[in-house]
């Protein structure tokens, strides 16, 4: 098992009046490293996925810890392996790490989802052995 | 002419390590108050406007005076006026105020879209009227 | 015990392509949320709190069921209990309705902190009593 | 004279029910953009200069047109020159393209200001050079 790993970047704009990131904005990086995943790793654009396949993965349960601030103009590296694979259901699991220490520590459960019909969808399979490559050791 | 008038918040989430709200954030109570514009004056709500009509308004040109930076914590007046009036071309003037200072004043043109066929359309009567009320005078 | 209770509304800004509320967006409502139950429920400005008293609630965990899709337009009505009240933590829950049907259901806890020192700070005696009244039964 | 360039992406997050960037977004492309011109054209991280240096660069004022959507998915070239160079504003000139079309066209003028007096600054020396280098031609 490989994690995936990508850097992003605490802006001017995500940044509140005590200094560290406003919480709501981590979540959006949270998305960012998803869209980076399916680019890098699985290897399909997510808007492609989205307007062209029409699959999306909607959110369902998100359980998230904050045991650190991120600062304005912190780089985190961000570390996502893959929790648990159901059928449709994917749990991942996000780990921000500055300098080795763990600030931000995530776990997302999306469903794969038939945009068309609203509803649940096996996830493909060429699309769960790119998961399973990320899959974290029980 | 009586301009529309409604009342922002700037939000702890609004605000930037500078303590002043960070600037994209007054576009997005620009769009805010434009949506209570609608509702309140045009007496449409936007949301049914874009879905069930299929008509937009996207955004052509912007030109906006920051004159006194917004806190965290206030609550400017924004008054809203119409500077233009063309066959499907509205400019809105808005101008924020506290304590009667002005802060922000800025002019939106946008223009009336046909969203099936995104082309231009002609901006149709029983909101032409509603626009004409908040006309401000040459 | 009666919940505090609030309206937000989804706007045209916080909407993804698939035409529901992109779920950082919900982030934002719940500290939206929170802003509103400091200044009604509590009885303080949150803006003064932190910029005056300097003290500040960060947030250390957070954990979110999304039942239902919110949309474009959908004004939920929101309901805040205390679920637990420490020494300086504080667990809030938040639950989102849209005619009667629960669509997010969020934990949020947070740590009363004095922003000069950057150190837990037990929970003042005059905001302990106004979360009390919020507290849901065991 | 040579434009500083860089690629920003039209993320999940940052498009609207209308399949097309939430035009505030763009602003908050301006200001990432402007931070990497601190960080790879000045030679200085925006954080630093913030926080450290204790010099700032509220907006006054903006013009912008937009002249073509951005879409989800897409990774417009933004090109930066600078317009005017004064004692201590500055006007940037920030063009983006997709495949050499232009999309959108924004003129951003800054004021630099030392945040400790919250007055004008002449801007440093070591600065204007650096703009004097992406300085459009009259």
């Amino acid at each position: 098992m490989t994690a995936f790993t990508t850097t992003i970047q605490v802006r001017f704009g995500h940044v509140d009046p005590a200094g560290i990131a406003y919480f709501p904005r981590i979540f959006d990086y949270i998305h960012e490293v998803y869209e980076e995943l399916w680019e890098h790793q699985v290897g399909v654009r997510y808007y492609k996925l989205l307007l062209e396949e029409r699959i999306g993965f909607p959110l369902v349960h998100s359980e998230v810890d904050f045991r650190a601030p991120l600062k304005f103009g912190d780089r985190p590296e961000v570390a996502v392996t893959c929790t648990h694979l159901g059928r449709s259901s994917i749990e991942l699991h996000y780990v921000f790490r500055l300098d080795g220490e763990v600030c931000v520590d995530a776990r997302m459960t999306t469903v794969c989802t038939d945009l068309r019909a609203m509803k649940s969808l096996e996830l493909p399979e060429r699309f769960r052995a790119r998961f399973e490559a990320i899959r974290e050791a029980a």
